[in-house]
């Protein structure tokens, strides 16, 4: 069964056959990115809206690279700029634009589970772009696609995720998307940031990274929310940094074919130093090309869901 | 005649045939935005620069997503990001904008009058997209257009506007605009926030919601400012609510055929209640489908005239 | 030799024959926007990324005409949106947005060199579009097509620049630009505000406007930035006018061919009268013109760079 869900709201309830027809959706529209003339017409006259109600740079420019190369019209409405100001509700916004005639919602909400409640009220396709502490699904399937196109397999690799486990909405993605497509997931971070109960979602714990890093054949970082810090959560960024913090001396006992992963932006220092995070593991940059390539997919198999798309094509 | 002007400042002075030819250009295109691919290369090499000086998430998308269906390249300035913060001159800025070449400017400002200034500055065609509590032209055209479709004709409807008519260019437009095409207006709010003398712009005035429901075919409920509060020109919302907010129970006198319009954003429990908003009298998301093909229209007699447009096509 | 440089990130390196091949191919540009249908496929599946890090309305649209006119996909990120509001370097920003694939960053920023420190850790082709107080190329290159269309030359004019030059990246760029292409240039202005040592640039200076006038064959007025009164680099905007400020009274011993340049936004009635910016000398707004066409020029030479061009077209 490929991809022929309305709707890319989380990882969690997907197959994983759709999982893999995304997968190699993507990788056949990366070689468009490395043409000299990156575009296809591909979504000519589609109409592609950014809701973004949270900042973001490179997400936000991913999916609009991504919906121009397919030759689709984009429109961003931040939280800023829209009718929010004047006390509209986030549904009668979307209802609006929806008669607008529009053919896919890229949303980003701080409030986890908006995507979905909208989803449900509104015909137009919506694509979770980081809905709070919940998914960010097309993370996850950018991270699954760059291991697995340097691995050449997902199943029975073993992916240690570093770091605020709890409030990553990158690391719930990735432990539902690897831990269904055979990878055993290793979660590792000071016992504050780690959900109580995250066995259940079929995960180990590990005490600290050197652990787990004789043993990765992925090591996931995350990014570190400053913010943390003023909750009482954090001791100080220096002890995490200590502690947590993945640099060349913690990496000495890794494997030479160790890919290192960190979604973005990096706090340098902090949860990952210069050394690593500019050296021969780390795949950072590799995931932002790939990001391009599987927001193509994805706005690719949701706005021509019902045309004929989907299983030939592209 | 057909529509010839160099700029759509306001509906005050245009004839009942301009208004009609607008109309029926709006319907020639909004089969568009009904199409699996909704783009057309009519203005392709066309340069439409938006220049909102008032918050706005709804027009600029509609006259944005408009142009783009159309083709043509589209620009945006906000007062935030322009040379204003530099103490250049709206004029300067404009004259600055024509010598690079523009087709279109799409102006929003907060002073009344601000367009027709600068209209006869400058070679540009201008339309307002709103100008303080003057004109706000092409949301009377879609409303009317809304009307027709649903009506079959204008001419002899009887339609109540309800609200702040004295700050609303909504209103004022609408006022000139479906007199001249025959229809009769009822405006009906606080007395504090009708204009004084209003019957010389060709209307009636009623005292409540309650007397206008029986004989109307459209109710045009306006948004209440919240603001006008604080001007001392209501007592609360609360109070505003009850005497001139629309809901199921002011409209059990009326017609099963009864037309609830809105301009939107709604504040919804004050000026109208969700289960109108909602409900099966209320073409308030069929008046934003229009607004994208009426501006598809406006934007394409403007940009073509001189070029063999305007009478044949599309 | 034509321009076959990976960046445009100043004047002061560019040799003769780089800047007239620059000039030559704007020329060629430059009637594209004057046809009905304004754009040609020239940059089609080509990425511009706009990062504007000061605030700008002319040269960022400039920018962007320039590029959709060519067909190219256009991606804008400012300060305020950025990942630097999350504690991203502009480097990182910069190398994700590498791994996009986009073909020219075009960088403002408030810090001298930035674009020239980025240029060495991208491949991507950068163009500055001011930095601090050192470089504006792209304003240098449309005030010289601008003077040399209506002179027929540059070797051999005099150009008197006006104001703040210290300060200014725009008669940088000039200076070294003129002086290059054989132009006598004199600057004229408070002595706080002219760069101690100026001579060694190649050019001459002047105590009053009234002195370079008579033998000016164009006047190239700076804007006065304001806040240098708060520097205590200047008594008054008042006693600035009175000495500095170009007006008719100033003009009266000037050659009826004499040509006033001024980069914009202008301060009315402080560095330049209105009788003056929109007087028969004035080619204010014919620079803006010719800014869209060399920035066409710019952004093609860059982005087919490698690609057979350059030579033979367009």
């Amino acid at each position: 069964m490929p991809f022929r869900r309305k709707d890319l709201l989380g990882i969690q309830d997907l197959e994983i056959d759709e999982i893999e027809h995304i997968l190699e959706t993507a990788l056949s529209f990366k070689e468009i990115n490395e043409r000299a003339i990156r575009k296809v017409p591909t979504l000519r006259g589609k109409t592609v809206v950014h809701l973004f109600y949270e900042p973001s740079t490179r997400t936000r420019t991913s999916f609009d690279i991504a919906a121009k190369r397919l030759s689709a019209d984009t429109f961003s409405i931040s939280a800023s700029t829209s009718s929010l100001v004047k006390g509209e509700t986030f549904l009668d916004t979307l209802k609006n634009l929806e008669a607008m005639r529009p053919d896919v919602f890229v949303i980003r909400h701080s409030a986890s589970g908006t995507p979905h409640r909208l989803a449900r009220r509104t015909s137009v396709s919506i694509v979770n772009a980081g809905d709070g502490t919940h998914e960010h699904p097309t993370q996850a399937l950018l991270d699954m696609l760059t291991i697995r196109e340097r691995k050449g397999r997902l199943d029975g690799l073993t992916v240690a995720i570093v770091g605020d486990v709890a409030h990553s909405r990158v690391a719930r993605s990735n432990i539902w998307g690897l831990t269904r497509m055979g990878c055993r997931v290793v979660v590792c971070g000071p016992p504050t940031l780690i959900p109580p109960g995250v066995e259940r979602m079929g995960v180990e714990r590990a005490e600290s990274v050197e652990e787990v890093v004789p043993c990765a054949d992925v090591l996931m970082v995350l990014r570190l929310q400053r913010e943390r810090q003023g909750q009482m959560l954090l001791p100080s960024m220096r002890e995490y940094s200590m502690r947590f913090g993945v640099d060349a001396r913690k990496l000495r006992k890794a494997s030479k074919e160790l890919l290192v992963l960190h979604p973005g932006p990096i706090n340098r220092g902090v949860e990952l130093s210069p050394d690593v995070a500019d050296g021969p593991h780390s795949l950072i940059l590799e995931q932002v090309t790939n990001g391009v390539a599987v927001r193509m997919a994805v706005l690719y198999l949701l706005a021509m869901r019902g045309e004929g798309g989907g299983e030939n094509d592209p």
